[in-house]
């Protein structure tokens, strides 16, 4: 009886402490709020990658002046360091060139909402002029089969899928008409494809986006058509036979260019050698302004440091922005910072055991470095309603202990789930991930588009996602993982 | 030892039928859902309300259109009742000048993006020329005092502050200014009045809103002047001395008019007696389209009935929309509804009383009514969070034990709060208010402005705010309070 009344004291002297440390964070936490909240920097700094670089490309020079400012950016923050990693990457340009139209007898040709797909083929100056097969999805095509789809351009018209809250749901089934498209209709001998847009919305924005080709079948050219003119094609090829489609592309892949991930830190005051890593990616697809995606990602990760920096905080861990180029194409960015983050760690274990195994007190620093945690800010720059995380369940069931301090900004959603593609090669390393995760309501009406622009975003929106990350990675610095 | 082993028993019994019930819940639920997200009724009805009607002040045609096209619009969804509640209301306009313009020396005039506040009194022809003196707020006006305020114009400007999740809150302490501003420049002799605008962004956007007059001071003209231009006008007013404003302002205020709440329901099939309420204000100001303020509330309330028609729910209790005339200026629909409720519940006590005294089991249908609950809908046509409610403790804890069923779809928060100004009269009668809580973040760059259009409005953002009345209303309804 005296060991439980015993255990009964310690578990309420322990919960007192965790009640008291909590209040000591929620205050810190009240103070990185009204910081990001009222600072307007990051809404500048997106106003200038938005309106005064654009859509940028890997490989362009919007996305080289994306590089040379966000660097200049960190730097005049007055970090610990800040650093270029330096990435080859593809450099297409979707060249002048798109044309969709459809003619029927000798009526005037309609000219629909329409463009290239990221990584199409050309058509060559002609274009192509051909009938059109319309299918659903893949087993459609599979059943028309050859026959019917060779020297013709086929159409997946897939339908978005309401019924999902989360819109990232809809995304995943319509996307894969535009990854796999052209491969699977080039397989039955089709010579285009255009593809439905990955959108929601009913609007005329054409959304475009990274398309594959396989080694085994013609490359054939791409393009993806608006919501509603994905409509109109349907009554069209559905009111009378014998429609004709044009397509026109004048899509160039170019020779590899140099780029760069761009690097921003503050060093950790006990435990430099400790990382937690946040990061967006700094280029964009060109249809629009990168603005939700990822121009955000890019300025909220930015601003994690400023906070930090004006706050006057000194993190543990070091902390670490990183701007990472080329998402949209190949995630050469990612593949390149993955190695970096995998050599540090080994350094780092290499370290640590020769490190221990010294006699004496004094021990020399740790060499390399340890990814205790990475953030992903690539959803948009909506209201935050928490993270998801991939991490083991001691670490998500520590992060969940947090909830009670981030609900007042509304995270009230702290659960398993996906990162991000920038980060997840960091997985290997035992590093937990997390995604941010904003409203993703009206996240496809601009995502991919010339609808992703700065005057679509709010920019207390935007505060509040540099509000949710700089938070967490406090949380994770004075608490660790 | 084995009476609370019984209890224990009958603890898990108990627990064990909640889930399952709950389970059932969870699929009504899901179906709820699904219909609010895939049929676009809500969305068409308010695409017409705002651009077919547009601005809709009480008193004026397009109000009285309103109350036409809902009344229509509710009697072809087959309800069982729809019927008009008169109500006598002010009927001010306007006019067609609106002018606010700075002029130095002999220099051009500075023209301002200003509108007149609501229910302000004009300025004659000629507009008033005078000083300004600007002021933060009503104890820098008294320090001032009346020997520098008399025969000036007063400019309030209290710049909004950003430190508050909730913007509402932000906006509480600016509206002050703009509703008593005029009240207290007159008392100390000022001859007009201009309100830096109530909102939270940086625009050009003046926003209007009711103010007050009171009887024991003389009634002067008063303006918003829109946030970037209280910005300019500080400037002009500090970098020059002898700065002249002219306000023009051609407002009437007409004999009051006569017009309608608008009621539809679905009668109960088990307590027909008991009525849940739900609604939003058919009116709206002038400058915009009224689509977040209040189109969004009038056609999801609507919505909420199309959708139990849709799924053939027969509710146990009366569901009832209520689209209130007159929120804007003086409230007289939620007035005339409250009386009726009051009225109703009277009878049905009365016949209560009456009919449980009496012998027998048969007993004859009881008379009037009883307002179970009653939501309010006008926060704006974003994405929701949940509900704030105003109700006895045992009322908030029955709904906050729903909160698994909702959680699903975003709606996290079932907090006990205020609930809104058209339900408020039914406090009395021990009805539960709630007030569905949409995102805040955006309401106040769109409200009583210009920029209250219904392309500001996302298709599934106010379809879930639908669906999270439709969902409550179903779990009030098949749970009870």
């Amino acid at each position: 009886m005296r060991k439980l009344l015993a255990l009964f004291i310690l578990f309420f002297l322990l919960s007192g402490n965790i009640t008291r440390a909590q209040k000591g964070d929620s205050l810190v936490i009240r103070k990185i709020f009204t910081e990001a909240i009222t600072d307007t920097a990051a809404y500048h700094n997106l106003r200038y990658l938005c309106t005064q670089i654009g859509g940028r490309l890997c490989g362009s020079p919007q996305a080289e002046k994306a590089v040379l400012w966000s660097k200049a950016t960190l730097v005049a923050m007055g970090l610990d360091s800040v650093w270029l990693q330096e990435v080859r990457v593809r450099h297409w340009e979707r060249g002048k060139t798109e044309e969709l139209a459809v003619s029927q007898g000798t009526s005037p040709a309609i000219r629909l909402h329409a463009c290239a797909l990221g990584g199409s083929v050309g058509t060559g100056k002609a274009g192509l002029k051909a009938k059109v097969v319309e299918v659903k999805d893949f087993d459609e095509l599979k059943t028309i089969g050859r026959k019917n789809i060779e020297g013709k351009i086929v159409f997946f018209n897939h339908p978005p899928d309401p019924v999902h809250y989360n819109t990232f749901e809809a995304y995943g089934a319509l996307s894969r008409y535009r990854v796999f498209g052209a491969d699977n209709a080039a397989y039955y001998g089709a010579i285009g494809v255009i593809v439905r847009s990955a959108t929601l919305s009913h609007d005329d924005f054409p959304h475009t986006g990274i398309m594959h080709y396989a080694d085994t079948v013609p490359k054939i050219p791409a393009m993806a058509v608006s919501a509603n003119d994905a409509d109109k094609l349907d009554r069209l090829l559905k009111s009378k036979s014998g429609s004709d489609v044009l397509m026109k592309l004048s899509c160039i892949e170019n020779p590899e260019a140099v780029s760069y991930n761009v690097i921003g830190e503050i060093r950790g005051a006990v435990s430099p050698e400790k990382i937690i890593a946040f990061g967006g990616h700094l280029d964009s697809w060109d249809t629009g302004q990168g603005a939700h995606d990822d121009g955000a990602g890019v300025v909220q990760s930015m601003e994690v440091l400023r906070i930090f920096r004006a706050l006057n905080m000194k993190p543990a861990c070091t902390i670490r922005a990183v701007l990472f180029m080329d998402e949209e194409m190949s995630q050469r960015g990612a593949k390149k910072y993955g190695e970096y983050a995998r050599a540090q760690e080994e350094a780092f274990k290499n370290s640590r055991v020769a490190v221990d195994s010294m006699a004496g007190e004094v021990k020399p620093q740790l060499a390399g470095s340890h990814h205790v945690a990475a953030i992903e800010a690539d959803r948009g720059g909506f209201t935050p309603s928490g993270f998801s995380i991939d991490a083991s369940d001691g670490q998500i069931s520590k992060i969940q202990g947090w909830k009670d301090l981030l609900l007042p900004y509304g995270l009230y959603s702290l659960v398993k789930g996906g990162s991000g593609v920038d980060i997840r090669e960091l997985k290997s390393l035992g590093t937990a991930l997390l995604a941010l995760v904003p409203d993703s309501q009206r996240y496809f009406d601009c995502h991919h588009s010339a609808n992703d622009m700065f005057g679509n975003v709010n920019m207390r929106e935007l505060q509040l996602g540099s509000f949710a990350m700089a938070a967490m990675v406090y949380l994770i610095d004075i608490n660790g993982l």
